[in-house]
């Protein structure tokens, strides 16, 4: 059975413009995938005695090739889809060493931080990329989602919150 | 069976000579019990679908009948002792509400912060206890003991380290 806690991580770059980019991979190379066409992060699930970070280093050399030598938590989200909970561990990360190789769970693309919410992502996924470009202190989000995939609840740090796809900000209730 | 994901808090405060304290819990009521004899903070086990801190706030409100009003996490420990793997999300608190209660557990008890390190502490303990003084940023924390509670290894945020009782310092390998 697969743990129910996962890593996830946002390499962060300067483009040769100076601008900001994170590391995206467009998830379209599986066909039974939770995130089949979505774009999200790298990452995956922990293996047995695994800490956070271990298996974050990990999972980045299996899918990008590259040995990152700087992580930050940023954040914890719990996500709740119907009778299923998973504790994603969110990282950033700013310094690797090697070449990017393939990945075959999807694509890998730079692209600016500011696209990313024009993407197909979880409705929720908005939310802490808002929290990551505010610098937001360590942060536990919790989402619930429909299974179908509606986000029905986000609670941060223990307040409920929403996302406001018109002006794309986080609203605090 | 218990979930592997804990939660552990050491409610902080300034006594009236501003000495700064935190809630500890002396393990000394229950008989089978990993901790016994150990002091520790108050916390537990996650249940079905809580977030961290929701875990944190109804463990506290459990053990000490205070209602958190403010929680910071500082970090996630993981522990190993032979097979086993447990991930313990370490938090402070600064405020809260209503009255202290007992606690089935043990024996609460507010203790001056640099006294910590004389308790019959797990020795994995004293190297967050300094991490928390340092108000050091949040920290990934693996521990590894063996099955009758001597610490083997310790590696924070990747690092080797160890913890040096003559000077009470944590050593970076």
């Amino acid at each position: 059975m697969k743990s129910d806690k996962t890593t996830l991580c946002y390499l962060e770059r300067c483009n040769a413009q100076g601008v900001r980019e994170y590391l995206m991979l467009h998830r379209i190379k599986k066909d039974h995938d939770i995130n089949k066409d979505k774009w999200i992060g790298i990452g995956g699930h922990f293996e047995d005695m695994e800490s956070p970070d271990e298996c974050m280093l990990r999972e980045a050399k299996e899918e990008t090739g590259l040995q990152l030598t700087e992580l930050k938590l940023r954040g914890i989200v719990t996500f709740i889809c119907g009778e299923t909970c998973e504790y994603m561990h969110l990282f950033t990360s700013n310094e690797w060493q090697g070449e990017m190789t393939d990945c075959n769970e999807g694509v890998l693309e730079w692209l600016p931080r500011d696209r990313v919410y024009d993407l197909n992502l979880w409705e929720g996924d908005k939310i802490f990329f808002r929290l990551l470009e505010m610098d937001y202190p360590c942060f536990l989000l919790k989402l619930r989602y429909s299974v179908d995939g509606v986000l029905e609840s986000a609670t941060l740090d223990g307040k409920i919150v929403m996302w406001d796809e018109k002006t794309r900000k986080i609203i605090w209730q």
